[in-house]
């Protein structure tokens, strides 16, 4: 794992303080039912989430999306909504839909209210070029969730 | 088929011409590629919707939802969105979510707004009673999404 982390040496320690990307770790240590990721280290945790264009290339789209991207996909998004619960209090719902050639929707809602509305495709290439831009992507949503709470309370109360 | 709309003959012509049960024939035959259905009378083409409670014991909930029934669940759900469509000028998505257990959402969204949200489980015995309660369950769920498009207009064209 050391090997791992020095390979991968440009990540600055700055943006592993991101709140977004420590509430994505939460997510998925939380969901670590067999101690799989005990000892691993946050950065080690949050590397599949990067994904350069290279790599992107060389995932291939066909048939179904396998269950450990599935997973990444769920813990980013859930990270979204537990984010979006601190600011608001809103407690809300994570509805992942795909199809079997990686379309779909994804979903974060609270009441009738629609926090996160997104399409996904090309799903079995789901990442980012950098941890950077996972936080940024995170936060973009984030803000654009609270502000929608704030604006139709009534909406995400129902 | 004309032995079979003899064999059910509790249904009277009365409940065909309720116009969500129109609506659900409507999306059915719309999604008709292969015109399997184009000679089908509409009470034929409905009659999966009714499972008795009966029906329902015998029919088991493990494994995947199958393929028909996950048509059936979308074609209800295409209705009342086409119906809550006609009423308000709101144009919707329908996303059904089901995990290989048969549970999951049903959402039907406009906008920020969502105009039904339901879980489901046991979906593999999706079904009502009888065609009148299938009706029933349908306009119930359109005048919900219609009131509430109709409270909050800002939020569903967002």
């Amino acid at each position: 794992m050391s090997l791992d982390n020095s390979v991968n040496g440009t990540t600055s320690s700055t943006v592993l303080n991101s709140s977004f990307l420590k509430a994505i770790v939460q997510q998925i240590r939380g969901q670590d039912t067999y101690g799989v990721y005990r000892n691993w280290s946050d950065e080690l945790i949050l590397k599949p989430y990067v994904v350069t264009k290279q790599k992107k290339r060389e995932i291939s789209v066909e048939g179904e999306v396998d269950p450990i991207t599935q997973a990444r996909i769920m813990g980013f998004y859930r990270a979204v909504a537990a984010c979006i619960e601190q600011e608001t209090g809103l407690i809300s719902q994570v509805v992942v839909d795909l199809s079997h050639e990686g379309f779909g929707w994804v979903l974060v809602f609270s009441g009738r209210l629609l926090l996160v509305a997104r399409t996904l495709r090309d799903a079995h290439r789901f990442g980012f070029d950098s941890l950077e831009k996972v936080a940024e992507e995170g936060v973009k949503l984030i803000e654009k969730g609270v502000d929608l709470a704030k604006r139709f309370p009534e909406v995400g109360k129902l």
